[in-house]
């Protein structure tokens, strides 16, 4: 069906997805939480022959010698399916962000003005290993009332092909135009390439995956992009901290989960309380198995290794953290400037003078006060389903959820007025 | 003061606006409006100075054969000037943005959620001809807490120049840092090309002028965007319309004003209505100086040019229009969907079905029910102040106020909570 020329194949799926997009942007919140629901009857239904296509790609991803933590994440289970299929009911259960009237009023003038919430058009995902994305998104951009085009990891070609499959068909039974979702036809870097120079015809893309991913993402496409999820996240330990607290959310920020976004790559303590905090946080770092890259302060003590520049700019996604003694809340925020990567920083603290100070001076998608960073998660923030993080100042900032997924219209209602 | 490397002194500007960035986000509202009034007072003090260097760009302009109309547009008087003034008044008196809490809630585990406006941090603005462009983005950037880097059009930078060191030292009076403005070095399209490639030094950029202009900073830039102000604008007369106040509309739609975005450059007719609307509106709008580019059933009127697919696509922002006689409202929207950039789209109707079926179908910046074209506009939305009108879909879409020139950041508080 495919010819050799990519950037035709991706206008050609564009154009259906355009065409799709039309009554989708029109279907009532009924009519979609029906496919939603439809879909995750599909996935289970279905599991056998979801489950066998998944087989070839662990099978190719082992016969090629990929290391067994990735050919783990591309692995399909019931119980992922499972899993899969109670997102998709989830996102049937959250409010439809489409209609939603932002703001209103009635000019001087009598005429009525009404900022209403539509969908973006047609959304262009690209991302890596895990399949159970495929139908994560789809389902956020159906109930957001966007038609998808999906550009998975080549390693689960299988995989999405069987997911996509799967999802069209319940799509069409539901009522709705299968177009909606569709595959990026193609599976070498140029249909990415192809995606990204598909303006007009694509509305927005986002990259999830790695750094190298979005950075690539980001330099390349003239579609607009939302960036996602690069974070060096900071804990800042304020001699004003309680000491006890602090030692649990560096912890719980660091160990929790090692290979997120949201998870602390930094910390930085007042050096007010150094002598009593760095022992202590050394210890119970060491003993949870994490390799500190230390600062000359934190390199005086057993197993920290000095940390370069590189390091405190690092995002590990690993057992290890860079940290640093500061001489007040100014040198943390000096330090997070330098940094960060502007994801989430948090600082723990009682003065209320500092808080505030950390809080107005550090510009990051997120500010955590006497908190963990693993809070930054639109499950977390109570959004019900995620799309990604976003670390860019551009349209959204932080978890995105539904609402997040669509634009906006004016509508200007009057009665023969003219200027 | 500049070298031969147009990337390094932009980079060195962006440098000194982001740590004047700081300051300026953390400024209070009284701090800031203080900066505005004394700008206006400024260019009003020194407007000696301003109108002799305007005069050098107005000789060389005309002295190198500049028609008349551009000439005019780079000219600066007594009462432009006043003018300016008094856009950095009403720009004072517009609410802060910053600090503004748009959502918040305390989550199950007690968490305190708030979503709150900052600043972007580093605006750049590409933009053409008038000067007055210059003083309007300063004051804008400033009240919503951005640093601006100015780019103004080569053919105005003794004005711009002039303009940029009183605002820069009414600023510094203030108790401001004056590297809050700032122009771009050089006048040379490489300091462009520099601007664009700035990212992580510039947040966002935002062109004003021309299709071309947008066009190419759209497709070169790796800074964030936001995309302005082409717009070929339809206005559908329905069958169900009020043929009186449908010819009033399409008449000042499009000659009230020829040379704005939000003008109209299609006119689309219901079949049904044809031959008693046709005859009116093409004598009224051919008695008004109009050129109507028709389809074949406009073409059957007398002194109508035969349309060809680029005039239905053209902003002409002159008195040309095209024309088409459509099936109903599902041709027009049709019609709308090919051929517009997607500004603004005006329906004159009665029925409300139609009208429904129109507003809810077309997918542009603006709908507008039986109003002219010419009220999507910030000043008319109430707004205050406008920085351009986005025909984009991220971020912002219609007329740009203040808080269209901010991000948001969530700030997070707890007690030591973990996950």
């Amino acid at each position: 069906m495919t010819s050799h020329d990519p950037q035709h194949d991706v206008l050609q799926v564009a154009a259906r997805a355009r065409a799709a997009s039309h009554g989708l942007a029109l279907a009532t919140r009924a009519e979609k939480d029906a496919a939603l629901q439809g879909m995750a009857d599909a996935l289970l239904a279905r599991s056998e022959e979801l489950l066998t296509a998944n087989a070839e790609d662990v099978e190719r991803a082992e016969s090629g010698g990929t290391p067994a933590n990735i050919v783990d994440r591309l692995r399909l289970t019931p119980e992922r399916l499972a899993g899969m299929a109670q997102g998709l009911r989830d996102v049937a259960g959250l409010p439809d962000p489409v209609g939603e009237v932002v703001r209103g009023s009635t000019l001087a003038n009598g005429l009525e003005l009404r900022q209403v919430r539509v969908p973006f058009g047609v959304v262009g995902m690209i991302y890596e290993a895990r399949p159970n994305v495929t139908a994560d998104a789809a389902g956020i951009c159906l109930k957001s009332g966007n038609a998808v085009l999906l550009r998975g990891s080549s390693s689960a070609r299988s995989s999405n092909a069987a997911i996509v499959a799967v999802l069209r068909d319940a799509v069409a039974a539901a009522g709705l135009d299968a177009d909606v979702i569709q595959l990026v036809p193609g599976d070498t870097h140029d249909s990415v390439k192809a995606l990204m120079r598909a303006r007009g015809h694509v509305d927005v893309l986002i990259p999830r995956g790695g750094a190298g991913l979005i950075r690539s993402v980001v330099e390349e496409s003239t579609v607009p992009v939302i960036e996602t999820g690069v974070g060096n996240c900071h804990v800042y330990v304020d001699a004003s901290a309680d000491l006890d607290q602090a030692l649990a959310i560096v912890l719980n920020a660091k160990t929790q989960r090692t290979s997120v976004c949201n998870a602390a790559e930094s910390l930085l303590v007042h050096q007010d309380v150094a002598d009593e905090f760095l022992p202590t946080v050394i210890e119970a770092l060491q003993g949870a198995g994490v390799t500190i890259h230390g600062d000359p302060a934190f390199a005086e003590y057993d197993d920290v290794v000095a940390a370069t520049d590189d390091d405190h700019a690092a995002e590990f996604l690993a057992l290890e953290i860079s940290a640093a003694v500061v001489a007040d809340v100014e040198g943390a925020i000096d330090h997070i400037r330098r940094y960060s990567s502007g994801h989430t920083e948090a600082i723990v603290a009682r003065d209320q003078g500092t808080i505030r100070r950390f809080v107005a001076a550090v510009d990051s998608a997120a500010v955590v006060v006497n908190a963990s960073t693993r809070f930054t998660d639109g499950g977390e923030f109570g959004f019900g389903a995620e799309i990604g993080i976003s670390t860019q100042k551009l349209h959204a900032r932080g978890p995105m959820g539904l609402p997040e997924m669509t634009s906006t219209k004016y509508v200007v209602t009057g009665d023969g007025h003219i200027r």
